[in-house]
């Protein structure tokens, strides 16, 4: 647990050094799922991806080692897992459907080859039941451990839903979890391995992709993936859209998330509603209906959107009452 | 000279940490360009970009301090340049037009703010004057700088030309330099400025960007930008067209090459010969054209495509013998 050094799998004990950056990456590249959208694949300069809309949705995130995983949390297969999924969930976020991920990866010499297979094998275990492939890549030596994901999705036509287009009198609603990563990783933070389906939900994320293009076709107004919170990401969708968000009904619709949440919460004396409320990485989908549109399946209604009286644009209410909705920063202490 | 530390600029000694993460973001997004292409920029969860072709290509390239670039080589700007150049350099080896790059950075706390303004001003000063933008991106901490690129081009209807598409009787041609950015590499390694045209092409590659699309329109049958040097990239056309490349008029068509190349030679008792063959990282675009094809303007003709008589497939020849293809590489030792 907690290693900084990533382990090996099984007998394999050759390092990235080992071999030469050919027979490296045809160690994992079986392992890597061919989009259904791919024209021509990775191994040329560029893969050629299908656009059938005439557009496409692009998004990059980065794992860093020791700051958005710990080796030892888990294994390579969910951090490869997790790369792949936080990026499917923005383009989902847009309304889109993913189509393609390259991934840029820097590993230090001493890196198990297995890992680097198992890191192939959780990107592809996220992607392919999607139809998406990992299509591309680039590889370099380094420090620590780096994995650059850049997604890509399709429209089908629809437009994209972006974070400003909330209007007063829309419906708040969400889809997937609320406060399970961060539930599991608070466990994990404090050694604990059980329930393992909370450690799950933060080794493994399940953001609902379909839900997002299900969403734009139901006429959604506003939409984001809950990466920092909820309440840090209803304030960004706020401040985008110039409106406030009450989150009025929440109390009466997210009882059974509290329920999952209560009994890891009482193991560690920790507050199940402060990880649904500021708890990050689930990747669930925030969106706002107009009054008359039905709220799609699997959506539970959260408050509702306000008209902004010009200072208070952005905020955010919890019982009537404006509320913080900053959270972690990468860089300031 | 060779610091580990990325240097402050001027009287700016804040660093990142200095900074929140949107504080950060405000002070390089305006040195960023905005793409022709985008039809929602950055600031929601995915940009939305045109393919008005119904495909796109995507690349991606990673740079690792240490690695790729010194501190203390050139500056902040220079990096950027070559992150987004030798990324723009492989679309347009498909025959593609760049439309557009996201970029991902792992930034030490320590690293300045002023060094993260020089390193968006030199990625926008690659990609404005191609109509290209910087239209995403995500950032993150870390122990040693790493600037991974995802590139994008439009194929404007054209196929792509893939490196397997060479055929006995081909013309071998070469457009850009040559030999250029080993020479100023090794000038920098030895403590040299000068030349500083040799140096500054090191620092900032100049690939023919237009050459990719040209040599489409003229009929080229494979074309790859030349990253790791003539004789590996060369070999890796061969392997994937199943060939042998002749190169043949070489001594009689690359003399202005190494007579850019000698002065710097001698000074340094090295071989100018050696860095026009391996040297690599000038990306410059080489490509085959059928016997009958007009080469096109810039392009130099560097030998011709010959059968391959089972084993020597993937053959490079220089005088009529066949010559090493291997080169650098990443990880192995």
């Amino acid at each position: 647990m907690g290693s900084s050094e990533p382990a090996a799998r099984g007998a394999d004990s050759r390092t990235v050094a080992d071999l030469t950056e050919d027979e490296l990456i045809a160690s994992f590249l079986p392992l890597l799922p061919v989009g259904r959208h791919v024209l021509v694949p990775s191994g040329d300069d560029a893969a050629v991806v299908a656009a059938p809309d005439g557009r496409f949705c692009v998004s990059t995130d980065v794992l860093v080692q020791d700051h958005h995983f710990r080796l030892g949390w888990g294994d390579a297969a969910d951090v490869g897992w997790r790369a792949a999924m936080q990026n499917l969930a923005d383009v989902a976020a847009m309304g889109a459907r993913p189509t393609t991920v390259v991934v840029a990866l820097v590993l230090p010499r001493r890196t198990p080859v297995s890992w680097v297979q198992d890191l192939a094998r959780g990107l592809g275990e996220a992607c392919a039941p999607h139809g998406v492939g990992v299509d591309g890549g680039d590889l370099s030596a380094g420090e620590q451990i780096v994995v650059a994901v850049t997604v890509h999705g399709d429209l089908g036509g629809r437009h994209p839903v972006l974070r400003s287009g909330a209007r007063p009198g829309d419906v708040l609603a969400h889809c997937g979890d609320l406060g399970h990563a961060a539930a599991g990783l608070a466990l994990l933070t404090g050694g604990r391995h059980e329930p393992a389906e909370l450690v799950g939900r933060f080794l493994r994320p399940q953001p609902p992709l379909e839900a997002g293009p299900r969403a734009a076709r139901s006429g959604a107004t506003a939409m984001m993936d809950v990466s920092d919170g909820l309440l840090r990401d209803a304030g960004r969708l706020a401040r985008a859209s110039g409106v406030v968000l009450d989150l009025d009904p929440l109390g009466r619709s997210v009882p059974e998330v509290l329920a999952a949440l209560e009994p890891a919460a009482r193991t560690l004396g920790d507050d199940a509603t402060r990880w649904a409320l500021i708890g990050g990485e689930d990747h669930g989908m925030l969106a706002t209906f107009p009054p008359d549109a039905d709220v799609p399946a699997g959506f539970r209604v959260l408050g509702r959107v306000c008209h902004a009286d010009g200072a208070d644009a952005g905020a955010v209410l919890l019982q009537g009452r404006p509320v913080r909705t900053e959270g972690w920063d990468h860089f300031h202490r």
